[in-house]
């Protein structure tokens, strides 16, 4: 106990630093820098109300008094999430690794080979066992990804009416179809819930979605059912158990058009619910149909294979609302950790893993017989389905008690009817005693896992028959496969990333301790609540304290992306309009700077986009504004506006804004991308907002994961309170369930519970003033070499500042890319590039680098500007200098050398330590023929023949 | 569940390769090699009496439920034990990185630069606060830094007569004062015990050792003691702690020639005793006297700052028989721990620490006056000696009692005294605690800690000015710190590293786990036996288990390196012959052919060493032996032997040498280094050894942790076993204590235990099967290429081989060193270089390498050798080639290249993928350059100019 967590947490914490820095911008304080940046309007001097500031180790002994409220029975629920185990060698080496989880999104693959190469492997995985072409790089959940399924068969029949159903098996995962209804609602589709031992309903049907198992253990011969499907020209996708498709055949072999699923299983523990890695896997001719994102290969300048995301053109950010899906965060982090679970098992560990649950699952179903209970279906693969004897002296619901008491959660499905679903942590001493608890006097075991009576439809198809399979079994292969992958990354542990509207923090690892206790991530979500006090208790004090630094009344947690926080907020404001008789206000005004995901939620809610105009100086066009008001009026339903801008700037009108807004009977949506410049200095609740979704990934310490997980609070005034997601399955609220799990992504909580309670009111504030003092510091330093392109009051900027290289482009053909990579040989990520606007880099330095290091990337960016103006001089040709030919391997430096540049020049320009060198192991990779040439799983050496 | 332990642990796992490996060597299968491989009189086939292997996560839960039966209460024990927060960034990517833990002791400095540096950090920080010139890289704990400061003492003094005393304080921690017992009496140096507070003894003595503060908290003022020594000639030293240091003047200042102690309480965990750092800290003049490693400032071959091992000429494994220390394994992984402790909070969060620790103990020390209690001692740091008031109505037992049932662990020093100690984690709460527990009703807290009244001699000389020390205090700076240094260095996370005599295999994570449990981590190791009985369980089933295994009838894992158990073990055949009524057995032989911690041992026993001869095939040569054992008959205490011998074989004649020797009443010690050729195949207590230490950190998985920890059990038989060392201070058993811990470096042990439970009785032999058909199909590979320099029956070798490259060197001019270091550029650490034969390389794989790495290894050592003929052919000269040259790094590349071998020849030679290179960031290491110009700490400016 010495420094204060603040001091840890915050970069620039001495005060000679933050003196220098002030002074480079004429301010005596951090206090007299906030005032002249925020609008007095907004601005708070009062503290939050939340308790002072803990040491990292009281925290912890708090924290693990909540844990200790939680008690882990070992859960036989199934339903979608399963015990598992995580290898010791993946936990330690990619969960509790930050060279893996202060990763970002691999926008920049040159810098991301490790995580791309990492996410290949686990789209290999997903579509060799769903028998398809291809998967993306993971879903938000199961439920999501299965309303995503409905979302992409809907636009991708294009002979079905407006009006056809989509048809959802009645032995669907009760959670799953609750997400599908959400979604469904929102975009006018009927749902139609069908039991297919009957034949199909005589409706036109547009899909058809089963579960393979399903919900009830049950597994159903699906082949005719889709072949019925097919003959009515519906798209069919199955929800299928990974682990299950190492034994039965696959949905693509049996004519399925996609898969969707949960990867949880694959050593991901189940953490009360999130978060794992949802999947869709698509065959043939859907790739370019699938939302989020999706890994391909490629090649670089140098002409060798590499990774990167492909069809980058499908996503969201880019369509904007014409986007199908909005989907941005994935779940990468887990993603990885699945796909290494199946790298490090192969196929035959994983098939022996499944065979030995499907043993222990024909035990238990023979206790239950030998007790006298019937076994309600024949062909199921780990889950029995239970019908409790009449004269066994006990119900169901007596079983379920009986055993909880014992210390296992069976699933009570109605008043005769109990499920038990095994997994791979379940041991024969736990099927001795679940006999016991059946009732069963003499336990029959089932022959051993070699010679179990495999269920049907017996699988006949290969899978994962690629290298990495095979050569990763012994744990020290394991740990440098992954060393190797995570060593071609650039992540906060090597420097800074310094990228606009992501917020790259520090992700403390007091916060993260909390993650891989038992008492957290072992929890089922559907455990008893009185099993679940201690996770609950922690998940609805951070809703708390999340309402209090937003101004809000009330959070939920449950979205587990921003997206899905987005579309909650909208959803709740489509039920207040309809609540209060106004169905017709559908459209919402969006600013033509806003990220394209506010377009592509807003399309998903159900909502019309209009764009509002931006003036000069990026702010919102007051005139414009007021005119699609007035056109608008008796439609609008709200406005979406980023606060401090996409511009990195504090709108002064922000207040005005919202009371136009209000006047019109609209509602204001703040999107909290940017939260990370108002905590503690203004709050978007106060200042006349009705709603936000925040990112936990960005204000409140989660790490980016490699593009996921994320955790998407929406947060809104008393007004919308009772249109917040649905808690529980089956309570018919207005907006139901946006995620599978009630508190989404419950094991990753702990991390911002951890950051708030060990900050402060105090540590908060000042983090957002050093944000913005740093911010504020580059864009000053910056500024005689780059345009800063937009400031508000006092010629300042918020926590970010954008760098307009657009002139500098049309002097000197030396593009942002071209920086961007550049940026790499010199050590760093690049900043976010072309948004808000094209042909601009925005920065944000955030509250947790210090002063060296804000310095080396200033030097760094003069740096380049001094390389360009080589160029624009005519010194070095535009076609061959560092800047279009970056970045630069060592690989390279082997090489014959007939550039006008040295070497050194190439990979030790200004300020770069030889010792302390990031290398990229590929050159600049060429986005545009991966697309053309698209392979999206690991490549057989003939599709490598035929790529190169 | 699913692939046992032993397929994660063992490389070569798949019978395909299996098959391919045995085949070259001509064997159908592994028993047949084993068969082959080893003597028939030794062999064993009956498996070994083990529980049979359970998985990872049952090993786990058995190994929680150990924990579980530990009770952690707040320990204000002290005694040179101490609660400390470890910070989560270190713990996580230093204590629980494979970068740093499975990392080798630093010889090959070229790829050690990173934990050089880190040493170098502890070596500043200890020397810095000890106000002493340098410091070494660690001592095993306190007590043997203070035996081993004694035995410095004694041979600095040139002046003093041979029966001078050693004169040590009153006030010295018991279990020091029992360590130095143990020391002494081997060498025949009288220890005399003084109470300072009277004169100095009217007897000459040759050094003092004086604690401050001392045992019962007080602190002394030394400068007059130290001036009084001095003046009768005696050698000054101190045993002090260093966060007391902080607040105090250091040892240096007042006039000390010397310094130890531990740096434990910087951020160690306890771990009931071990392992943590000790150190040692002289004053100019007496650096080339230091025992252990020692960590210098160079220059490489580009003239660029780099370090390595200084003055490695004084280490015993060189000097042997004239060794003045047996230290090999230190404790670098917690002492890089220490020293980034340090560097995170820099100088002024130490001091912040002290004061509040000083603080918090004068509140201590209130309210046991306030209570009526009498505090003994007016000038203390963090420990008050309270004299319990006759009319308090408790006895000092009562108080220690009531406390612990209130969840704290005081010390009970008499009848009417007890002792509390309070350290960095002690809060308030616990203070209140304590007060009312001494009967204080109004407790009053003293004065804050910035306004405390500070113990004297208050520090005036400052320390920790280089600016590491004030650049890593945010944890994102850490964190890119620890980061950036992992980055240089070359562990087992990246690929193999075939040290001959060194067993350098898989450090599982499922046997990390344990280490890091608060159960195991947070014991003092003289908290009451109720406490402890988990972790006594634990460790006494891992003795009796290495019993087993090695055929001993007892085991001590006591001794915390390989060193201290030889030294064990021969103090236990010196008592057995004393016993016995041989006191004149005072004769070891050793085989030419031995480590030289073997001779260092024996003379550290008061031993004399005589040499036996090898012949020409590496074995003891029977007829030296015999003219030995003739000639010392009536002295021959015994043999020491390394089995399979140093040179890697098999010896045939072992039963005979074990019953020539026994025949002359000698006993035999078998050095167990080798043991991993061994285990389930043969049992050296049952094949005729007496004793043998063995190595966790070599056969049992303990990782190397850059140079240790270590474990060093010694193992005999039952006639030595009453000469084990002690379990408990003050009982007086012949041995006594040799590390100052009962169970030494007992938070590690479940390491080793983990492993042995998880591989099983097959388990652990297939291991041995397979390091041996390793080891020969790498020998019968290369044996083209390279001599194989011994081999054994069947031309096998054990599980390890010797490549004799003099006669290359000899016609080429490439030494061994060119080869090791060249072996950096294909992405390999070096075998062992020059040991047990000058101009050799010794290869040991291990069974936990796969084939693919065993011949990525084989191939890169077939390369090299054509590298050598094409020296030798003259295609490149003798002085300008790849292996003179090497390492290269990649800032060479873009420097000019007039070398007669192309960039990518140099650092992408056959084999290399460029996109997955190690690369070293400094070219070879001038090791004399740093010994003529020793600078040990942190250079500051003017030193670096100076060497440079």
């Amino acid at each position: 106990m010495s420094a204060a967590f603040t001091d840890r947490h915050i970069g620039v914490s001495t005060q000679p630093h933050v003196h220098h820095m002030l002074s480079a911008l004429g301010f005596g304080s951090l206090e007299e820098l906030s005032v002249a940046a925020l609008p007095e309007s907004i601005y708070i001097t009062e503290p939050l109300s939340l308790q002072a500031a803990v040491s990292e180790e009281a925290m912890l002994v708090e924290l693990k008094a909540l844990a200790a409220k939680n008690t882990v029975n070992k859960s036989f629920i199934g339903q979608g999430y399963y015990g598992t185990h995580t290898p010791g060698v993946i936990q330690r080496n990619v969960l509790e690794s930050p060279a893996w989880y202060t990763a970002y999104t691999p926008y920049q693959p040159e810098i991301s080979q490790g995580r791309l190469e990492a996410l290949l492997n686990f789209q290999t995985v997903v579509s060799d066992l769903a028998g398809m072409v291809t998967a993306n790089a993971s879903m938000l959940d199961e439920g999501t990804a299965a309303a995503e399924a409905m979302a992409l068969m809907r636009r991708t029949n294009r002979t079905a009416k407006s009006d056809a159903v989509f048809l959802v098996d009645a032995d669907v995962f009760p959670q799953t179809l609750a997400v599908i209804n959400t979604r469904a609602k929102a975009m006018g589709i009927p749902v139609l819930v069908h039991d297919f031992d009957a034949e199909l309903p005589d409706v036109e049907c547009f899909g058809v979605l089963l579960q393979y198992p399903g919900d009830s253990g049950r597994i159903r011969q699906i082949a005719p059912i889709i072949e019925a499907a097919h003959a009515r020209k519906a798209v069919v996708g199955v929800a299928a158990d990974l682990l299950a498709l190492t034994l039965l055949e696959s949905p693509g072999a049996l004519g399925a058009d996609l898969a969707v699923g949960s990867s949880q299983r694959f050593g991901v523990p189940m953490g009360f619910g999130g978060p794992h890695a949802g999947y869709m896997s698509v065959r043939a001719g859907l790739e370019r149909s699938l939302p989020g994102r999706l890994v391909g290969v490629s090649k670089d300048a140098a002409g060798n294979q590499a990774y990167r995301l492909a069809l980058q053109t499908r996503e969201q950010h880019i369509r904007r609302e014409k986007a199908t899906s909005n989907i941005c965060t994935a779940q990468v982090l887990l993603a990885v950790m699945a796909g290494m679970y199946a790298v490090y098992h192969g196929p035959e560990g994983l098939r022996k893993i499944a065979r030995r649950v499907h043993a222990m699952a024909q035990s238990v179903a023979q206790a239950a017989m030998a007790a006298g209970h019937t076994v309600v279906h024949a062909n199921y693969f780990d889950t029995v389905k239970i019908a409790v004897a009449a004269g066994s002296g006990h119900s169901a619901a007596e079983l379920v008690a009986a055993a909880h008491s014992a210390g296992y959660l069976l699933r009570q499905v109605d008043h005769g009817h109990i499920q038990i679903a095994v997994d791979e942590t379940t041991i024969e001493a736990d099927v001795a005693a679940l006999a016991g608890l059946l009732g069963a006097t003499a336990l029959e075991l089932a022959p051993d896992a070699s010679a179990v009576v495999l269920p049907t439809p017996v699988r006949a198809t290969g899978y994962m028959g690629n290298a990495v399979f095979h050569a990763h079994n012994s744990e020290t292969q394991m740990l440098r496969y992954l060393r190797k992958l995570s060593d071609a990354d650039y992540a906060l542990d090597r420097g800074m990333i310094p990228l606009g509207s992501c917020t790259m923090k520090l992700n403390a690892t007091a916060e993260m301790a909390g993650v891989t206790w038992p008492e957290f991530s072992t929890l089922h979500p559907y455990a008893p609540a009185s099993d679940t006090v201690g996770i609950v208790e922690m998940a609805t004090q951070l809703e708390s304290w999340l309402a209090e630094i937003t101004g809000y009344d009330a959070v939920s947690v449950q979205p587990n992306a921003g997206s899905q926080g987005e579309f909650a907020g909208l959803m709740a404001i489509r039920a207040y309009h309809v609540e209060n008789g106004n169905p017709e206000r559908d459209i919402v005004l969006i600013p033509t700077s806003a990220h394209g995901t506010n377009a592509a939620s807003a399309v998903m809610a159900g909502l019309k986009v209009v764009a509002v105009a931006t003036d000069g100086f990026g702010n919102i066009d007051i005139d414009d504004l007021k005119r699609q008001i007035t056109v608008h009026e008796h439609r609008l339903a709200a406005i979406m506006v980023t606060y401090p801008s996409t511009h990195g700037v504090f709108e002064t009108s922000i207040s005005t804004i919202c009371a136009m807004v209000h006047d019109a009977g609209g509602q204001v949506y703040v999107d909290g991308a940017n939260l990370n410049a108002l905590v503690g200095l203004a709050q978007p609740g106060k200042f006349g907002a009705d709603v936000s979704h925040l990112n936990l990934h960005k204000t409140f310490c989660i790490p980016h994961g490699g593009g996921g997980p994320g955790v998407g609070p929406v947060a809104v005034g008393v007004h919308l309170a009772k249109h917040l997601p649905a808690r529980e399955l089956g309570l018919e609220t207005s907006v139901g369930l946006v995620s599978s799990a009630p508190y989404g992504s419950a094991s990753i909580l702990p991390i911002s519970w951890a950051y708030i309670r060990m900050m402060g009111p105090e540590g908060l504030r000042l983090a957002t003033q050093t944000a913005i003092l740093s911010a504020n510091y580059i864009a000053r330093r910056l500024s005689e070499h780059y345009p800063v392109l937009y400031t508000g009051a006092h010629d300042l900027v918020a926590h970010e500042c954008i760098l307009d290289l657009r002139g500098i482009t049309a002097d000197s053909g030396v593009t942002v890319d071209d920086v961007a990579k550049r940026l790499i040989d010199y050590g760093f990520h690049a900043p976010t590039m072309s948004f808000p606007v094209a042909g601009t880099l925005m920065v944000e330095p955030t509250e947790s680098e210090d002063l060296g290091e804000i310095d080396r990337f200033i030097n760094a960016m003069i740096s380049i500007r001094m390389e360009i103006s080589a160029v624009q001089d005519g010194l070095w040709p535009a076609d061959d200098n560092p800047l279009v030919n970056a970045p630069h391997t060592a690989q390279c430096l082997t090489q014959d050398w007939d550039h006008p540049y040295s070497r050194e020049d190439a990979v030790f320009p200004a300020g770069v330590d030889p010792r302390a060198k990031y290398w990229p192991i590929v050159r600049r990779i060429d986005q545009a023929y991966g697309d053309r040439h698209l392979v999206c799983s690991c490549p057989s050496i003939e599709e490598l023949a035929e790529v190169f």
